[in-house]
């Protein structure tokens, strides 16, 4: 029976058709098929998969990238929030009840995860996401049929006139899209976020004491403490926390209600703003209903928004993972200031050797965030009239950086940031041994003299204190009075 | 004299610098110059100019990309505005009125952009800013002590001592930054979005009545109102005033006070808030002291932040632009629907032939705001300990995308928003050609016979009516009376 | 016996790591573990899989991403080859050939893809790609043990001094990032283009008699054929295979050899460039011996640069995809110049409505590549010292590309180009239309009355024709004998 | 008369319009004007200028960005060539001599550049840079005409009918572009990094004695020479060099002759060949004819291709002046491997403190550069159908790229890197120091012993030697002659 679909091309090169259904054979290890069909007539869905007609028809057409390309989870689970709540507020509108509980029950399990293998779709689809949309309908309608004790494929509840009613792709897939993104925003981005403010902050606390070289150009310069330098990485992650959340309030509003163009056709009124409440309440986030949905459609800005304050942060994380590889590099011929974790073996001859493989994970993060902000803007920047048809991918790269940012960040905090040690030693070493303290002689012996203490030192390569004995400017104790760093750490009173 | 400074560095191959110093000649017309010096030495500088040794020097050792490269003129003069305001506080910690009136004055003309001529070096210098705020002490310190009637040259007001009282470049080139881009989104940026955003809003006003054709994917859809589609770009022009409006709070906080690394060393302790009072005063501006200097001299993710907002902006702006001009491609081969004001010949030939030359300009703004974005990501992620050393780049980048969209938003709004017109007849003609009206009839003669009418129409090339009049499933009088766009552009009670 | 490593690190807070072991539990569904060890001590490893410790830790260490982040399947692959061919080549060095037999057959396993699920671990890890390595000996010495009847984790076949013998991690990582690539270009990228360009070539003949409406800045201009217009595509499509093709001397380059930091140190003389040879035979690519082995460990511009083609492809493929879906937009509202496959449902209400769904994949796709592509960039510009270690990102980004242009280009041929149909009779009526045909009257009846003509038709809404004979500049016959579009398609003799 | 252009327009709000105007009476400074006209009217020219109607109308319409982003000089002077070209071959087609002479005389005053202050339009203007082809026409007119012994205005030469006869802007911009970018390359950019590759593989050569401690991951590695170390750098200059040159094929072709929409209508068979073999003499570069007008007018995937091999070159030189800065950290708290050239004062206290200016000059290019690619591939990636309208920000950020790359390069040779010395006293501490060189006792005394040697050394802070006389694995002789750093420095025999 699937050569029927096949025979249906026949004007075209069918064997490169053919193959593709063996392998569908092949991948989807289904031992048989049922008939399932749409307006484009039947077509052969492995008999174990809730999917229907167009998602399968979709597989067929879009071998772009493999599994891994698959719509994010997040999309997935939203769409069942959707789909519960869409059959929530149809009923109110009418929708037989039997059908409407049945409908939510299975979304409920799309929403939890349960039916995730159903979901084959990659992202590489039509740019509108219909076909996930359809896939969402179509896995829902048949499992709400199985729960209502009919048989897949019948259509006892129907993808279209029960599981879509008063929808479109047009205006699912961005409420989707804003749901999983502002869903992975709070459970995931900000709770690591704030986790490493919490840490950063424990460490700039922890340091403060510690005062060290400071260093600009990457030369040395000024003394500052530990904690300080510490206090502008937390002071980073704490506006990175702030700059996401003040996207929130576009990322809030749903499209739903919208339909095909942005009109609301097919809707009653009053519709839209019920979803957005019932999505609210299911989530417990803040949902409203889009003030203009055609903007809401036809643009994505609310994605680049978002993707932007990420982009910030990654800059942010990307400077912080940066400085504390640096402040860590030796273990004898770099900075050594500070002493990070050992998590695993970086050499099995040279004792000491830490590679700062949480920096590492965390910066390559970082690069990837700055290049999925680049996909998003230029996906952004390209809709057409009524909609935007590179919705699948913002959602993708959006979720892509969410994950990946909130996941890196957990692990850098856990196993990198939390076991910070200060190598006091060492940080007193180098201070101590720092020309740029003769600053402290500037009042007491002149501005000259203290250039030739220290243009002695450097040259001599001996200590400050050494070549002011030297040159005789002063004696061991007033050195030992005056050159006090600890005291040029602020301004003064 | 020239030579002196050519002479010390004789150990390197000095032809070419030879030839700099002659370019020095030519380029900058000086018949004659005088001596400056800095700790490096003498160096002659041209009579003319206010300038002394440290920018000469920068001017010869940064022979990079010419004139058009020279720092941005908001930077130099929200130089002024800091040189101004440092001086007034330095005179309540002890600095000589005398002096201190001076430098205000030649701080204020500098402000005023009086100065402009003697600020010559260009962005790509030190990463710090340093010589362009060496250029600024120097030209002020010059000036200043002429207001006092002393010879430029002969440090009667020290460039260091009096301008840079309690400053280091390490806190007033992110300060002047901040400044700037403040200023520039406040004047420039916001104005025009105002602007752009009001006329939009007319327009979806004036055509809010007009029932047309909506595309999605680019293909005929269900119809809506141009006032909707306009009501679209209205809203998305909202949102962007709201999104750079947004990220303010972190503009406004400015790093004076933090000197060299942040701790404040060389400032007294409350000069930090009354410098960011004196800058709010002046500029009218909202600036508070930064909460963390640390953070606001080795990071700059309020740029990158700002930079993401006009990032979105670009984005919005291009789908804009690019739906104006497609709905006004034609005049008969294209889409037609709008009728854009004429500004320049088309072609001397073809009436008629208006390119959209606005929505050109415009879309290649975006084009070049979204590159800049990244240049700023790159520079803000690449801070090292104390200091990001991008900073010029970082500053230049971003005024160059507020100059852009704040001025493109401006003529994109005058000379082409302002003047649409709709084209009546041909939206009219397109609306009553489409198939999609058909989902009328489904209610009357159900789906099976209204797509048959639909096809029957694609096939044949005729109307939807002719269609449905020919297959006999209603009469003249039932089609006019269900097809009814006008019907179709909102939800249903 | 797990909660040996935990309690070695029982001064940091275990609980959550505990948590993290269960978890594996649970993902992995091994019901039972061994145990494996490294310098860092013993850790419990699913009994089914043949990974070891520094594998199972890294999977501990970097719970970033999920499944869906594993390194990529091509590296994989890549790393079976590669350690196939060091296997052979360390034979003629002195391993047991008995060892190096069992090692070689177990690699051709892995290059094979059978044993890609013991491939776990994820992109976002060491930045040398150090685990992966392992990940590759961990497995290969399992497995070759096993092949010559021993025991996982006895460690008969030693995954460093055999497996890795002559080999550091931050040779052989950039060495497999080669081959990865290279494979990937000649067997997936250059093919599907190969078939795009050929495919748009025979569109390009085929509508090569079919005079059509110029548009330049979406206006109406000058005429030329359909097939000329395909002819730009084609000669994009074939410069973008150039393009690539130029990219692949140094992308031909291996590291191998060069060990740690680029000396070789712990290799023979001859050890690189023997390999290079060995992969060259086994892979049928010209691979060579990297010229200067510091610069292939320190920096990857190879991946920069290939990416650089990838994204000009990207820039190119966007542009197309886009003109032929505006170019298929209607069927009665927007150009309707071309008839694009139907492959799905478009809608079920308006026959003749396709949406350009392979546009819209290829699109999305070109954004990503883009966005890959900055990311590229920004791993490639950050390395330091005598290692780049963002070769994780880089390499997974590049292949994410690859894979999605290939794939989207076979896509787009197979089920979009190849089945584009000119619709004949639109581009006729359109082409009559026009008013720029008004050009061909020039000679006859001089500029001025050609003008009037135009603008007479233009104001009117009538033909040239019908506007010429109102005039009364010229009689039918005449008009017909000079308005020839067929004539106005190239340079005059 | 000023009014006159005004006063047409007053169906629209003229009040801006009208201080528009009087800007231009102040900015340009003419007490006087004179009348010109295009097919709009007449228009009020400064006396003083060259240009015509046109291009007045294009200052008044496009105020955008203010003189530093007027359309970049290259191109202004590669239109005098092509202009120059185009007379030589119209001559030969039948243009009047005289004309034709005047106006390869006047194009030749434009490509010298002696007339750049009569180019006054900015880049923002329309996408096909029309309104600077007829900027260069008006200009040649106005001058030939003079040269001609008329006046300007008169058109007596004529802007279209002479200059531009057989051209169209849709072909003269792309051209103007290709030759502009060409020449950069040829004499800015490869000459600078030609220069810079050999003063680098001067310092290799320099440095080849001096072993050093290897880095990676930031951390402590085996070693390698200086030389070894710069040998990467001035390998991937080298390769930069390739990489650009690798794409000049493309770029040598010429859209010339292609006209309004690459059919080359109103030109006669041949001229296109002609004028790229004319243009090739001209500028000495192998210029020829695009194989596809069609692409070349439509598509600037060449411009897209070149900006990637800079791309590549700036992710290298940022990774090689990030070096180097770090290498050169100190004077006491850093690396200090390198000591850097000091061109200004680093700080006016601190002897020593050489801040690596030039390096930072050079990353900040870098930055933009990367920024500039991504400006260049939006607009690439937007074109539609037979002409791309973002040429001029295509033109002018691969432009910007080439001079900020070929400037940047120049300045870090001349001023950086030539002058970098080695701090051979410094490295040779760092390298003794180092744990790592443990490695070399592995044969004599066996991993576990020398292990126990490591590990001691790191504990207890001392040197290897002291650690293995401590512990009594060898004598001091038999240390020394097995802890050889010259020995690790390449493959063994």
């Amino acid at each position: 029976m699937a050569l029927y679909v096949l025979s249906r091309r026949s004007s075209h090169p069918s064997t490169s058709q053919f193959f593709v259904a063996l392998r569908f054979v092949r991948s989807y290890s289904s031992s048989s098929f049922r008939e399932e069909r749409d307006t484009f007539g039947p077509i052969q869905v492995p008999s174990d998969k809730l999917w229907g007609a167009q998602t399968q028809r979709s597989l067929q057409n879009f071998d772009i990238g493999g599994p891994r390309e698959r719509m994010p989870e997040p999309i997935v689970r939203a769409f069942g929030i959707l789909k519960k709540c869409a059959a929530k507020v149809n009923m109110e509108y009418g929708l037989d009840p039997t059908i409407g509980k049945a409908v939510m029950q299975a979304a409920q399990e799309v929403a939890e995860g349960k039916l995730n293998d159903h979901f084959p779709l990659v992202v590489w689809q039509t740019g509108s996401g219909t076909q996930s949309n359809m896939n969402a309908n179509e896995v829902i309608a048949n499992r709400a049929a199985e729960i209502l004790g009919h048989r897949r494929g019948e259509k006892f509840v129907h993808p279209n006139d029960h599981v879509n009613r008063s929808q479109s792709s047009n205006d699912t897939f961005p409420t989707v899209m804003h749901i999983a993104a502002a869903m992975e925003v709070n459970s995931r981005l900000i709770p690591s976020l704030k986790t490493l403010h919490s840490t950063l902050n424990a460490k700039s606390i922890e340091f403060k004491d510690i005062v060290k070289i400071g260093r600009t150009h990457t030369q040395d310069a000024t003394p500052l403490t530990l904690g300080q330098e510490f206090s502008g990485y937390t002071t980073q992650v704490k506006y990175g926390i702030d700059r996401v959340i003040g996207t929130l309030p576009r990322m809030y509003q749903l499209a739903q209600g919208g339909t095909a163009v942005g009109t609301g056709l097919n809707t009653k009124k009053g519709f839209d703003a019920k979803i957005a409440a019932a999505v609210a309440e299911e989530t417990r986030l803040p949902f409203v209903t889009a003030e203009n949905k055609f903007e809401a459609l036809a643009a994505h800005d609310a994605f680049v928004e978002t993707s932007g304050a990420l982009n910030t942060i990654a800059a942010s994380l990307m400077k912080i993972a940066n400085d504390i590889r640096l402040l860590g590099s030796g273990p004898r011929c770099g900075l050594g200031e500070l002493i990070l974790p050992e998590n695993e073996p970086g050499s099995s001859i040279m004792p000491g050797k830490v590679n700062p493989t949480q920096c590492e994970a965390l910066t390559m993060v970082c690069a990837q965030v700055m290049g999925n902000h680049v996909a998003i803007t230029v996906g952004g920047s390209n809709g057409h009239f009524e909609l935007n048809v590179f919705k699948p991918v913002i959602a993708s790269s959006l979720l892509h950086s969410l994950r990946l940012l909130g996941d890196s960040s957990a692990s850098f905090e856990k196993n990198c940031v939390r076991g910070i040690q200060a190598n006091r030693e060492r940080i007193s070493k180098l201070l101590h041994e720092s020309l740029m303290l003769v600053t402290s002689l500037n009042p007491k012996i002149g501005y000259d003299k203290a250039a030739a203490v220290a243009k002695t030192a450097h040259k001599e390569g001996c200590t400050l204190k050494e070549a002011a004995l030297k040159l005789g400017v002063l004696s061991s104790e007033e050195f030992d009075n005056l050159v006090v760093p600890e005291k040029m750490i602020g301004p003064s009173d």
